[in-house]
């Protein structure tokens, strides 16, 4: 099985077994509707199918397929199908996926730009065009992450730097205040305890009606704090919440953020995206003052994880917070941007490849038909949702999200969500607005047509 | 271009652009000799080749495989060459890529158990076959990360939350010390910075002749800052540094730790893979005794950028410096782990599919007779240099890297290296040792066999 000068597979089996994969996800990607959206198996199941200890000698790659298909993929969720409603619903396309398998087969480390120019040179290209189709300043840094929870992170150290450049070498003060909203996604929580902030030190700040956190409880928290001698110097503001897809007043957010001195990162992960679609782009307003900012085109660009872009106006305040030159990693490349002194990580995937695949084969038209069309879907079953008295929609519906519940109450609204997602035919979320049990339906799968919302829809209202 | 239901490509499109990328990567990865191995490129100029901005229209796949092909490649630095002795000298072998491209495909998200019961559980089972081959204790708590930079974060913020359980609410006292050797990885002070420790608070222990941190210089450092009121909490010892893949002596470090209650993390992303061979298996002595552990299969198990499996004892403190729960992330699947309640990034790859594809198609035999071959030819060429008497060899050959330089000086050695590198043939890269310039060259790819590594003593001897 593995060729003796190479020592790897040999290249007719990668020939063969490669082809006999993008002929399976062809099919797998073309009707995904035959498998079911929730794996249906309990915690433990695989495990215990699968042998405690790796084999000692090598197997045939037709066997390990096999059992891809036959153990494996019953404990799969099947993100890619049209029946995910769950999180949010996301894909990966098929150029996406091209640019992965190119990618790994490349597997060149984007730490430094002599380590593959190709990466960091495609890298500064994309993030340059996905700014220049948000309406975004062309002037912000920007560069790819795994995930918005690590571009946080990130955002918290740079601006810990600017507020108490002593900390790099001494740790923070413990004086320093983060503001989120009650909504803000909790991996900025997180970040802020990694960080050194302390968890005591990020306020949480309230929302109005719609879920948007309300400026002037930020501009009093914010005196408060100053009053108590303590260091206000972070605000995340969000454009498109997890739990209702609330666009938080970003101009005003960032005018107080200014008169104050605090760092601005407006966490665009999910929402941001739909600034592609012209009529979606006011979700952006005020964006541009920001300090930093992350987008991620994995969740609604359609590229397959991970792919998630950080951005910042302040790229020397990230090198001084990260860079540390170790002799190994030297290079003699006047002029280059290495990303490794911009960030926590060092081994970096040549993730721009997917993303350039993406942004060129649907290009900015094509994006933008597949985000209106999945926020024309949810408008639908907002509408249908809304106009039946049984239900009661609990957030308004301005992405690929319907939030909503049985008036009923909470003990019925979890015993539809149960019959919902125990059909095996859908699989929804949920989340709790206004102390009370709310099911999220989130739409935005490339795949998921007309049919599959009536057909959820005919799936809730049996109720 | 785009298929009328899915709004993605077409299924018939998705089979012929893919089936003609597995051909270009089987050419590919059978001949990577027919390219230069260090892209011939100067900062800029591929990114002066690409428009400014992205496309309004989308394009055809045939256009952009093209531009990769005469745009984009020329511009890459090639790791999967046999004459890539730069760095580390990884591989990503066939399996490892056809475990990419099905992750993917499917998209699953491994936040939680629910999220896709699949990932976590094939996750578990291989990280604990990783521990199995390598020797380690069974009952270690494992994950897949995307780096050692942040496996290594994941475990300050850890053994910072056991040293003072009130840094989580309120971040660390600044009395906080870490210990890491004068060869340590750069990452691991850079996690100490993002985690609020302070640089200054971080101490390099003073090494040996063969660059093996020096236990009692260690114990002394303790010692010192116990004597002024400071707490150590966390040092770091290293399987195969990434200067000269010294070993740490990790049994008397270990001692020390445990003595005087420090969170023990043992750095192996480049060397402990080698505990696979039987006869370096020593490789790996004291291991056992770690709070935590990483090593990284993408670098020497062949597996695609990125794996990295981080490993502790503590996953309970794992758990409590990490954990928050978000009301939309909580499920009803009781014993089931979810992942991302111990580590940063909620976001997480399906990254264990293609470990499993490498682990079960190499075998732990294959495995252990890919790296004993590696070895085999740095001995050879370390012999080779060390005979001759221009050369002085700086660091025993006892991986896969062979480090040296020219007796007449440094300005001779980095002229060699410049002529190395300029060649175009190779690509090696440089560290300093002992204050002087040192010429590192890394043999572990999958394909480079016995005449690479002979020409490239070719290129060396004819300085």
């Amino acid at each position: 099985m593995i060729d003796e000068h190479s020592r790897d597979m040999p290249a007719a089996d990668f020939r063969r077994y490669g082809q006999q994969l993008i002929a399976w996800i062809a099919e797998y990607l073309n009707d995904p509707r035959q498998y079911p959206v929730l794996a249906r198996c309990q915690p433990g199941d695989l495990r215990r199918q699968l042998p405690a200890t790796g084999p000692q000698r090598g197997e045939s790659m037709a066997t390990i397929l096999q059992d891809f298909e036959q153990v494996i993929l019953p404990a799969v969720t099947h993100w890619n199908h049209p029946h995910f409603h769950a999180y949010f619903s996301i894909s990966s396309s098929a150029p996406g996926i091209l640019g992965e398998l190119l990618t790994a087969a490349l597997d060149a480390n984007a730490m430094l730009w002599k380590s593959c120019p190709a990466a960091t040179e495609l890298e500064q290209t994309t993030v340059a065009w996905v700014l220049d189709w948000l309406g975004l300043p062309s002037a912000w840094f920007g560069m790819i992450l795994d995930s918005a929870s690590n571009a946080v992170l990130q955002a918290i150290v740079a601006a810990r730097q600017r507020a108490e450049p002593q900390s790099r070498a001494s740790g923070p003060s413990g004086r320093l205040v983060a503001y989120v909203s009650e909504h803000t996604h909790s991996s900025v929580e997180k970040a802020a305890i990694a960080a050194g902030i302390g968890q005591s030190n990020v306020r949480h700040i309230a929302v109005d009606a719609a879920f948007r956190m309300r400026p002037e409880a930020l501009e009093q928290a914010i005196q408060c704090d100053l009053a108590n001698g303590l260091t206000p110097f972070f605000a995340a503001a969000t454009v498109g919440t997890t739990s209702s897809t609330a666009v938080d007043p970003i101009e005003e957010i960032a005018a107080i953020c200014g008169a104050n001195g605090l760092w601005l990162h407006v966490d665009g992960a999910y929402g941001a995206s739909f600034g592609v679609v012209p009529e979606c782009r006011h979700f952006l307003n005020g964006v541009g003052h920001a300090d930093s900012f992350v987008v991620n085109p994995h969740k609604m660009m359609m590229v397959p994880l991970d792919c998630s872009l950080f951005y910042t106006r302040h790229p020397q305040l990230l090198r001084s917070a990260f860079s540390l030159e170790a002799e190994y990693l030297k290079t003699d490349a006047p002029g280059a941007v290495d990303y490794m002194d911009y960030g926590l990580a060092l081994g970096r995937r040549f993730r721009a490849l997917k993303l350039w695949f993406v942004m060129r084969c649907f290009g900015r038209d094509g994006l933008a038909a597949i985000l209106r069309e999945s926020l024309r879907m949810a408008a639908w079953l907002g509408e249908r949702i809304g106009a039946d008295e049984r239900f009661e929609l609990v957030a308004p519906v301005i992405m690929g999200l319907v939030c909503f519940r049985l008036r009923q109450g909470d003990a019925e609204t979890k015993e539809l969500m149960r019959r919902i997602n125990g059909s095996g035919r859908h699989f929804v979320s949920h989340t709790v607005l206004d102390g009370r049990f709310t099911i999220r339906v989130a739409i935005g799968n490339i795949r998921t047509e007309q049919r599959d919302v009536e057909e959820l829809w005919d799936n809730i209202a049996k109720s």
